[in-house]
């Protein structure tokens, strides 16, 4: 008989995998089941949907069902959630939610890329149809009808992280009152205090109501779309609720068949993505990943990782060998024109992980200092005592500032040490530098405050 | 009596040694000698501002003479040219202009930064008034002056590389019709043709008529402003000739005086910018650099390697350590809204370098394919056979495609293998790439491409 790979979700984990898996085994039978209404799209795009950026839910797929069958020969069948695993029968249940059946469905190789979900805290009221999570492009679509009511004039987003600062944004475009409450005393908690501080000064100059330290507690309806969401600094009247408190993986099903859950409870995978169990792969949102600079393993949520993870997971079920060495934390995005990224360590992760360390800031520009249409930015760089490596980065700044990041993640991949990043040869020309990159003048910043670390040291 | 250090040149090469010299010896004397007006200049701004990019020459300038002596205790000459070194007696034989008189200064340390200068062949005509180098800020002003004359209509640019590109589109802002003729078969010739096509088809759309295989043979002058440029296709009617053929190392001050020169008559160093000659140091378009990738001694003049040679000469001569890896032939820039860049080796590098190797290219955007204002870039890559490893790239394309070529800089510095780059952990939201950046997507089709290489070989 043909060997079947059976692939659990549809998006960027799971489907990665199956295109590589497709590639390496011709005559393999794939079938993918995808609970929801969609295949392959960016839910990294949803903010830019809801935003009015980009005018179809449409363009946010990268793949239609349709296309996997005509032209990888994946069958994958919508709308169809698999409700257990049972290991040793090697068997999939399968709920078909269009026909309302439950059936049985053998696997060879078994692929989890379940995803994950917005975390709903136990609050009272987090279940009323005011208040929404984003995650999927079905959630997406939703957001973007209740945009577009003429009633849908405040809304409140609980949390201050990525998604919370990109829905806020997105609804200011369309001209309601947001609220954005975050419990923390900053927004965007993967950067340092000092770095996130402009980025709520930049959302409060574009109009959003940022309030630091106020906990939501509760939400209520009053019929209709109105309601409140009640936090410790009193209640706030809405018309839309929208959770931005991270996301947690799906892994229920894979822990409940025995499949060994990790950090955080996302699925344990190998440097192949193999699980705990035996031709059972996992990748994606639902799985654990490896972090190179703390070397422990950690559970990150992103579209990028997953398509990685997926890649290798596919391979290896192609009977190739790939292996996905992990991830240093790289992230960026960009609010109310204010561009923000992240790699590596900041100064809370940097002290957890027992690093020694200095670190700096400097002020540069975009282009030539002289140069028309330059614009400022900030970069934040850690460095560690005794290796001279490059342990974390932070940039925020305006247009054209934020993908510098990406040179700091290679050399902090690299494991290169700020002398080694200021000796780098960066392309320079006017329109894009100055003579010294920001990123060099960083480096030269982070290599000053070493050497007087180790003097003060010698000295003490 | 004091420690005397000489500095022979009062832009980059020279001044970032003199200023690091400072910082490390504050009871040094530092006496630096410029011939011409200005120190500290961005001669690649030059371009920008005869566009009228940059409003005044005085913006090019970091630091003025004034600043020297009054911030660092600098002693700043201008207008003093030094004639001759004697190293036995450690004295450089020094002409005032303004004065017209010549002395004898002492040295303890001297330190070269002398430069280079546009190649000027040897044409008939080379030296009339019509025909201008661009190599100091003067050069600058005077074509600025060129520029803004209302019978300045015509113009013939001789040489394709990147300051015969820039002029052609500064002269092209000012309305004038602008001839550009390369003896070559391409534009950018640090480009390989496939990736250069695209740059000339861009220049030729905004207007510049670009003649390629063309060879200028000698110029000729009717009194007055106007005259002809010669050409082995005929000759070329022209009110001024502007020559980006590239630099030659100023470099004969030092071989008199019995200095060792290098590759193409640079003055050759060590790593930490020491001469032949014991207390003599060189830094900038004057001196040698070492090529990473190739592991040989080559010439570039560019503002960041002299920046960078001038801070370690300037640490050494203060009695510090530092060291200059070299280069990797990293460079950028920008023309008629095309941006391009290129770092490490292209095709006819790797070829004379005797490297065995794969080449791809790959089309891809600046931002998410669906997201608003994503631009068109062009990625090859040249990986190596073997060790996998990345040795070469360039991109071509437009607002925010060239930066990305750090990211490859840092890599190949590395010495990453394409495997290496697929799993960096890169910036990824929508409005700055895609899920995979570019830069993944070439390490991907670099990696196929060494993969159908092997098997290609085991079954021949």
């Amino acid at each position: 008989m043909t060997e079947r790979l059976l692939v659990i979700g549809g998006d960027a984990g799971g489907m990665a995998a199956a295109s590589q898996a497709r590639r390496r085994k011709p005559y393999m039978e794939i079938v993918a089941l995808e609970r929801g209404n969609w295949t392959s799209y960016s839910a990294c795009g949803i903010p830019y949907l809801v935003a009015g950026d980009v005018a179809t839910p449409e363009q946010l797929v990268a793949r239609t069902p349709e296309e996997f069958r005509d032209n990888h020969r994946i069958d994958v069948r919508m709308g169809h959630e698999a409700m257990a695993i049972d290991l040793s029968a090697r068997k999939v249940e399968v709920h078909d939610r269009a026909r309302n059946r439950t059936f049985q469905l053998g696997f060879d190789i078994l692929h989890i890329g379940t995803g994950a979900r917005p975390i709903r805290p136990e609050l009272p009221g987090i279940d009323l149809p005011l208040v929404h999570g984003v995650q999927t492009l079905g959630d997406g679509i939703r957001l973007l009808e209740v945009a577009r009511r003429d009633d849908c004039k405040r809304v409140v987003i609980v949390g201050g992280g990525y998604i919370g600062i990109e829905m806020a944004e997105a609804f200011i475009r369309w001209g309601a009152a947001v609220t954005l409450v975050e419990s923390s005393t900053q927004v965007m908690r993967t950067f340092d205090p000092d770095m996130a501080a402009p980025i709520a000064t930049a959302m409060r100059r574009h109009g959003v109501d940022v309030r630091l330290g106020v906990r939501a507690l509760g939400f209520e309806a009053d019929g209709g779309h109105q309601g409140r969401v009640e936090t410790d600094a009193g209640p706030i009247e809405t018309d839309l609720v929208v959770l931005g408190l991270g996301v947690t993986p799906n892994s229920g099903l894979a822990g409940d068949a025995g499949i060994r859950l990790g950090v955080r409870d996302a699925i344990s995978v190998d440097r192949r993505q193999r699980t705990s169990h035996d031709g059972v792969y996992a990748a994606g949102d639902c799985a654990e990943s490896f972090h190179r600079v703390t070397g422990r393993q950690i559970h990150v949520a992103l579209g990028t990782v997953a398509n990685k993870q997926g890649r290798v997971a596919g391979i290896n079920i192609g009977g190739g060998y790939a292996s996905f060495p992990g991830v240093i934390g790289t992230a960026v995005t960009k609010v109310c024109q204010l561009e923000m990224a992240r790699t590596g360590l900041n100064e809370s992760e940097a002290e957890r992980g027992g690093f020694a360390y200095e670190a700096v800031t400097i002020e540069s520009t975009t282009r030539a200092g002289y140069f028309p249409d330059t614009k400022p930015l900030s970069i934040k760089l850690l460095a560690e005592h005794g290796s001279r490596r490059v342990i974390g980065a932070q940039i925020v700044g305006e247009e054209g500032a934020a993908k510098r990041i990406d040179v700091l993640a290679t050399a902090i991949t690299a494991q290169m040490s700020v002398d080694d990043v200021i000796d780098l040869d960066l392309a320079y020309a006017p329109p894009f530098s100055g003579v010294w990159d920001a990123v060099h003048i960083a480096a030269r910043k982070g290599a000053e405050a070493l050497d007087r670390a180790v003097a003060d040291q010698i000295r003490s």
